[in-house]
């Protein structure tokens, strides 16, 4: 029997996908489109206002394909309050103009390996890690993942030190992206379908595809990676929905 | 040809999940929208009035993300009744404002493990974990598992005696969470698309991470398990629906 | 190349699974809905006269969870009967308040092990198994399977012998059973997506869990059978089903 | 590496799956319904006229069970053909009474290994297999297949002559059947999500079953075949249309 | 650990699928589908003009059978781009008419194999293939691919000197093809769920066909590859868009 390796848990974090129902919104009227709009503009200001008091984190964004239209990710120290902000959202106008398209609930975690002799209660690099607000950086990518247990490829069967070999390779190839690609962890077990979700950030959306290719190579994802579905959007500032939602 | 273990069965058990339709709910009458909470709430004394003698229990939660947003659990002595109470159910106001998103049929079950030397029948501290009052307490976890048959990794060929060893080291696993964490589990082989429904209750919603990454350690889950859908919610009384349902 | 089993084939079999739109039902008049009860009538009438003459048989069943909430099961002498029915039936009133929720196409189905040294074409107890009248015990279970063909589990490269006794120990946990559970075996390669169909009654419903799990410790379980979606529910006779659409 | 067999291609054959929207269709007038089936009629017997001049094929089958309730299947010279027939189809009126249920595209595909010493060009034989009228027989049955690609068992990675050897025997069970079952090979790699499809025609229903079940034993099916969705139905005359679709 | 293989990245390419509401499209008036199609018109020429200008490509299809009817496949040198069109093309009155069917995300890779001894930043060849103008050929094939990492046939693990001998043998298979079947390889590792899509074109639809069947054969597709879904169409121009969308 292997031994887990303790994690450092932070916000706890919603990732939550929705399709826009187009037709719906060019349909109503332009009042309506207006009043959904000030509403979400409102919802903005509040979501903002924590973010400012750093009692959570807030990020909007585009999202490109069919998969979804618009990401709302957010991040707050409860569970409750995501629960809240979930279903305030579902009663809004320009809720009844979307359908969900997929979420995620996750925490933000940590791997003890990352603070060896600190108190993660007390490190600033530590909390600030734990409880991050979301960069402002161009484009995002988000997507689940699990730890294989396949035949010989088990990844729960190994000893703690061989995943901890194993892991520091793939912080390696990690850190070759240091200021191109800026990633958050949130683990899932318990929570969601998945072990763990990965939400990155770019200024250069390529960098994501020269990350994940590159790390595929490493042991860790080759042997015992499981990829889930891959959302890749770019960020909207609250003054570019109006434009983005623009119909005649 | 390995043995089956005896099991103990308790209480039927249906999990119900359901979506709400916001829009639908939002373009309603606020008549229609009280008479809807009016006749839950009569439902829910009924409920309580079976739970107060014994003959049941229920709980209502709240599910976080989009995979449900309700969770009506519901325990009693027969299947039959589980049938009623869900085309009840079915049939009223409320049910017209949410589609049904996931349900799970399982009856609570003990390994007979546990009941050694003891008369199952009359035994109080069996009886009243075949007959489990839901727990009051804040956070609740659901998903459905398989032991897994494939290739070298197949429970149902090891021995009565292997099994044993692993389940009892997996227990040990699970009591360091007590007081923290409380399981009811159900047993669904022949009534559900799992062969176990595993129901998790915690004050403090990270108990859940910390105890199933724990157990995916353990033998018997790395090797041998199989996971179906998380679900992750908060205990609602039904004095917290109105405001939970409150649209303008 | 391992040897076929010749099996004997009796009657057709069609597992019409539906949901009720509950929504509709109740907003249409009560008009409509007797109108809609007296046509299911009149057609079950049609149905119980045929299973009068032995020339097929029928029953219809409340399904828990959310899988589904009614079963139409028939069995007739051919294929093109059972068309005729589901036809006629999406036709009906009542059918404008259903959706389909899963349906299973398959023949009634004996292995020529059961038949050493009888003449199946005579023999009255072979003729009533393959031209069964369907039990009108209360509770029913249905869920269909493969024979696993993966690695060094195929059983179709199994020689004929060690599939004969595989099948024979198998045979003996069912026969356990006796009195408890009867089982219908319908094979439905070349007819539907799984190689079997497998349909239990039971008095006691419990006893489905017990069978199932007993078995799949049994090696044809462990090593060789892929299981799809079990359904359970209740027999309910056309005098139950008034009550039960009972909406005010 | 592997050698590939040839092929031999001739018609392209599209099987188009339909479920009625049978709500829909009681509810529209009865004019409605005589334009859909007078418009069916008319492109039936364009339909026809191709076949006569030996420029394609067309059958019309209902499906049993719910996965669809009709199979329009065509055969022609041109991919071309197909998605105009397809389209045109789309516009009709009895089209907007359906539901797309199923569909899938192929040619129909020989291996060389029937065409030894033969030019395929000239060969009566052989363009009558290439470009077959399908048959006026009662039953249909039809399945899409893979060729497995999977450890040890990878039809891909063994020798030509292995493949042809196994191909061989797989014949000798299909010739059993001549007279009792007729099927036609389609290929589809490249076009559609598996590699062929299957698609038989028989007298006797019973005997699709024998014929599949019998073949799965051949070590080409037990180790090496991959099958999708069964789909079984009976042929219908355009005069019986207006019989099938009749409602009051 | 095995080495990646560095790519050239070109143009950010939108695979964006859709399934024309025929009944929709038939129901409303025909000033509505005129000014559908003029809109469309005018999409056209500017994307038309921007490839032009060497600022991208476009192109139009009809897709085969119902997993599609229109295929819009967009190319650009930015991903913020594709976001746009496909955000413009969601808010045309055609879009109304539609309904999303699958949309893939990618990028045209090179491997650097393609490059030795040139700089791709200036070679003609080289950049002409990164920013492809969509071939005017009749036929389209497309299909996403993983390479595997299962068990023993693990892409991941093999070493560079072994991919790269793997991949030669398959771009020989594929050489042979040349003037008969273009390619354009697009990479969506963290961009989309599969890791490369493929997009074929012909004059002769069987090619596809031969082409992939015979690189089935070819250790790195036979041992390596997983296949996504395949859609099959036929280029259109602009000017045969209002016969295609023709209703009476």
């Amino acid at each position: 029997m292997a031994e887990a390796v303790e994690t450092l848990d932070g916000w706890y974090c919603l990732h939550d996908f929705r399709t826009i129902n187009w037709s719906a919104w060019k349909a109503t009227t332009s009042e309506e489109r207006e009043a959904a709009l000030s509403e979400l503009n409102k919802l903005n200001g509040k979501w903002e206002a924590v973010e400012q008091e750093r009692n959570g984190s807030f990020g909007l964004y585009s999202i490109v394909g069919q998969k979804a239209d618009l990401l709302l990710m957010h991040l707050r120290p409860t569970m409750e309050e995501l629960n809240e902000i979930e279903t305030e959202f579902n009663k809004t106008k320009l809720a009844e103009f979307t359908t969900p398209a997929y979420s995620y609930v996750s925490v933000v975690e940590l791997s003890t390996y990352m603070a060896k002799g600190k108190d993660p209660e007390t490190d600033p690099d530590i909390q600030a890690r734990l409880k991050p607000i979301l960069p402002k950086w161009d484009h995002i990518c988000f997507y689940p993942m699990d730890k294989r247990r396949v035949g010989n490829d088990n990844w729960y069967s190994l000893s703690k030190e061989d995943r901890g070999k194993l892991m520091y390779t793939h912080g390696m190839t990690g850190r070759k992206y240091a200021g191109k690609v800026r990633q958050i962890i949130t683990g899932s077990i318990g929570f969601d379908d998945w072990e763990w979700g990965v939400t990155l950030y770019a200024h250069d959306v390529l960098q994501f595809k020269k990350l994940v290719y590159e790390m595929r190579f490493d042991e860790v994802s080759a042997r015992y990676a499981e990829f889930g579905s891959f959302y890749i959007g770019q960020r909207m500032t609250i003054d570019q929905v109006p434009q983005w939602l623009h119909v005649n």
